[in-house]
């Protein structure tokens, strides 16, 4: 067994270590987690560690980005297995807040996040983004980092972070790494261990219908109302129970594409069985996963 | 005439000149302002100058925190006079970007404002705070200081920032210094220069006012209602136009006292001619204006 990364819970104990760093200057990558780590997350952890002198990454599941209905309670807290997988690599720091810390009584400053949350996960979770940047303003206040890396599977995400930190002056470089896929393609997620071994099969319905259109625009196929309803119906054959959106946008704006003309990004949310699961990727000149 | 000191008109180059000061061990001070300067920022100045040992002053006429009826076209725009009087005072660097710099094209990611910004200005003025506390954010990142100086005359202005500072973990300390004023009484304000000679002499009603109850509380007047009343009278003896409000509140929350049990602070805010004045002062235990 290696020795677990130090893990730090306040905010000022993780910024004094970031500050420090920086004044003997090291370059700094904060990986920002909810912890229940797989592969995809260590992808982000390696990227760090190639760009930058010191790694930290933050585990802490946030409570004002999840719905009422949502899965907060449900959702997956593995620490000490999360240290153990983080074991192998170089790790300088694990940031696990506890909720009190970040939200203490009497905590009502929010981010109301960038025109491009509006769309998509936006209508289907009201209040989502709103919570991601809040939490990811404060990280990054917290853990002031040269660069921070995210993963190309919520892409919506990052698009969103992107633009707040753009928009709000954040002295912080926004990295995202491709998405990391097992082998029979389902995208990695920390959601994936809610899916029972049928579920696990009708969830690769996703992936399928990404990696066909993809081929179609390869192809040639430039009608993005066509290759949406390829998507809907592979997703539908594949036997996913309900889909939230299976689209075609803009790569920045998120606004829906009827002719590929350009880079785009196809984007899917669909639920198979009680699981929401979310899934994108590049098409067109500059395709890439 | 000694020399101006050295303007800065982006973002990139304003954080190169603090960072490098902070790498060298300097304590920053940032005195953030709309320009239009006048003895109370002044006092700013050489507060940060005691207590820091590079001084930055921003001078950015934020539009966001206007209403669509308030003042922003006519609102003064002094920049030469302005570096005139900091002229002789050690100011490091003045920060004065345009708007194009603050709010390029696409901007859309704001702050929402903490509770404590729903009361009072927050009422008579919708989206000011949104406005001010979204600016202050992006100033804060753009000019990474160690401390920020206020003045006490915009209270619920300090009072927001500060509680704004703490929900997002913003590494800053906020200093917030004595409203300075006229050898009448008037509190030092950009928007003086809009009052006639006449209207001038009406204005002398908010200190007036605030000075009476002051004395009161010292003399042992415990009731805040009837504190509020001898306010209201005497500013409408004194002949303003409006008042917004007129309010003793708990310092903190700023939720309205019915009894002065521990420190508060007297809020006022009243329209003479065309002109909005706002003035407070500290009651209680602890008074101090």
């Amino acid at each position: 067994m290696s020795a677990h990364p130090p893990v730090v819970h306040t905010v000022d104990a993780i910024r004094t270590l970031v500050m420090q760093a920086r004044a003997a200057g090291r370059r700094v990558g904060v990986v920002p987690t909810m912890g229940a780590l797989h592969a995809g997350h260590v992808s982000l952890v390696e990227a760090s560690n190639r760009e930058c002198d010191v790694t930290v990454v933050t585990i802490f599941v946030n409570p004002t980005q999840f719905g009422p209905k949502e899965d907060f309670a449900k959702y997956p807290r593995t620490l000490e297995a999360d240290l153990e997988r983080l074991a192998g690599h170089r790790v300088d720091a694990v940031f696990a807040p506890l909720n009190e810390e970040m939200y203490p009584a009497g905590f009502s400053t929010y981010v109301e996040p960038p025109q491009a949350a509006a769309l998509w996960d936006g209508v289907c979770r009201p209040g989502h983004f709103r919570g991601v940047v809040t939490v990811v303003l404060k990280l990054f206040q917290a853990v002031p980092a040269d660069a921070a890396f995210f993963g190309h599977k919520d892409y919506q995400q990052s698009v969103v972070i992107r633009r707040m930190v753009q928009d709000l002056n954040v002295p912080i470089e926004i990295r995202v790494m491709p998405t990391v896929r097992e082998p029979d393609g389902l995208a990695m997620s920390s959601r994936n261990v809610y899916l029972s071994p049928e579920e696990r099969q009708r969830a690769l319905a996703l992936s399928r219908s990404l990696h066909l259109i993809e081929q179609l625009a390869e192809q040639g196929e430039r009608d993005a109302v066509s290759l949406r309803q390829r998507m809907v119906a592979t997703l539908e054959a594949g036997g996913v129970d309900r889909i939230d959106y299976a689209t075609i946008v803009d790569p920045e704006t998120l606004v829906e594409l009827n002719e590929l003309t350009g880079p785009a990004v196809a984007l899917i949310a669909a639920h198979v069985g009680g699981t929401r699961l979310i899934d994108n990727c590049r098409l067109g000149p500059s395709s890439r996963k």
